[in-house]
């Protein structure tokens, strides 16, 4: 078990066409382990664009070819796969939900994005996801050969104690699909990856579609990772990229001990 | 009871002399009332330098001459004055103290600085306030004709569940006198700042010393206010300097509408 890996975030172009999306998803994934990442995560909805009229059908349950192309993905590549969003059908009701995959194929858990984005800003973005989805009621973390990760879903991040708490039960990162309109996304985005990194002195990394100008959502990008310290080590710009960083689990407990602010006993995030 | 009312920051030095320092202060608050600021704050530690081995020597208990001179300049300029914080002696122990009085110079509350400033960070600072200090025990929020205010000191900044607390008690602003040191400063002082005050979608200011480069400490100066929103609408540089603010509870309650993260009962934060 090292303290150090590499995580990459896959900042992709999300278009009308599941199937050229499930290609751009296996491309990426391929060469972010190419590049050495051991843990690698797509964008929140990756197979759709991002807006309600279309969710519903791009929308899979577990048996769907975005699911069954995300397995196939982390076992070939041996690596583990955060798989960003996509819409989940279950009955009649609809998530955002992100699939995750261990090195062996193995789906380890799914997130159901548990707070909607429903917001209404004067002069700026109005979006209402609960006009087709339904919430998720429980935080997620996964064991790894490298520790605890905690997977949440953009809007998610607008409520610290979800992620005090997954910093609690030992995680040394929290990845967060997510993909910021441009209203909050300028004057948020750097400022709540950043404090919810600092706060609870693990990394966090942030991982947006690419920006299509000529959708109507159009995402903010700037996929990041944000160090314990508070610092980013990781940053796109708004077009494809793969963000890289190291994860050194030798820093976070540094960090941890230099200010102490109650997290010294969890040391390294590693047991 | 208005919805908008002027926040004024005292960015004073802070030097060995507390004769000084109180005519310091004296000036400061004098001048910010005739500024037309309503609610006041001093710095952190603004009687002393800060220093441990300075504390002892200028403590004070509830009838000393800092803690008169405060009631004197609230009642005198009609204002709610956050007096920072000066070293308060209680039998044996110290305490980093902040006395906050009414328009008319009765004592309203005073907040003992829950979470000691001990770090060691390599090779950056290394203080440790516990050398000298006791740890308070309790949140501090007060009644105003505005509304509720809370207050906190520097460290206790790195806490969010104490905001978040303050925050369901009804607080629309919190005052934070601090005294950031030179390696935290520059990467966690705005950081910390905004997102406090976006987290709880509250306005958040915080009150430090001006920067004294003869001095041991050097702090940090920067004293800032930020909105609901998360985005200054106040901030010093590093020299002496009164920091307004206009507070508008209207504001604050359009934000809680606009991005619904549950303050939305809360509203204005008036009653």
């Amino acid at each position: 078990m090292g303290t150090q890996y590499k995580l990459a975030l896959c900042q992709m172009y999300t278009i009308d066409d599941k199937k050229k999306n499930m290609e751009t998803a296996a491309d990426f994934v391929n060469r972010a382990a190419a590049g050495g990442a051991k843990v690698v995560s797509l964008p929140e909805m990756w197979n759709t664009p991002y807006d309600n009229s279309f969710f519903p059908r791009y929308a899979e349950d577990a048996e769907g070819p975005s699911v069954v192309l995300m397995a196939d993905l982390a076992r070939t590549n041996e690596v583990y796969l955060i798989g960003g969003s996509i819409p989940e059908r279950q009955g009649e009701k609809l998530y955002n939900t992100s699939y995750i995959f261990a090195p062996d194929g193995q789906l380890l858990a799914k997130h159901r994005k548990i707070y909607l984005f429903d917001i209404n800003v004067t002069g700026g973005v109005r979006f209402m996801e609960s006009d087709t989805l339904t919430a998720g009621d429980s935080e997620t973390v996964i064991d790894t050969e490298f520790g605890k990760i905690g997977v949440a879903i953009c809007f998610d991040v607008r409520f610290p104690p979800l992620f005090r708490s997954m910093t609690d039960k030992g995680v040394h990162l929290v990845i967060l699909p997510a993909s910021f309109s441009l209203t909050t996304g300028p004057v948020h985005w750097d400022l709540l990856m950043r404090s919810r990194a600092l706060d609870n002195q693990i990394y966090f990394a942030a991982c947006s579609p690419a920006r299509d100008v000529t959708q109507k959502y159009r995402a903010y990008g700037h996929s990041c990772v944000v160090d314990p310290w508070g610092e980013f080590c990781g940053m796109a710009a708004l077009g494809e990229t793969i963000v890289y960083a190291d994860i050194n689990l030798d820093y976070m407990a540094r960090v941890r001990r230099e200010i102490p602010i109650g997290f010294e006993h969890l040391g390294s995030g590693q047991e």
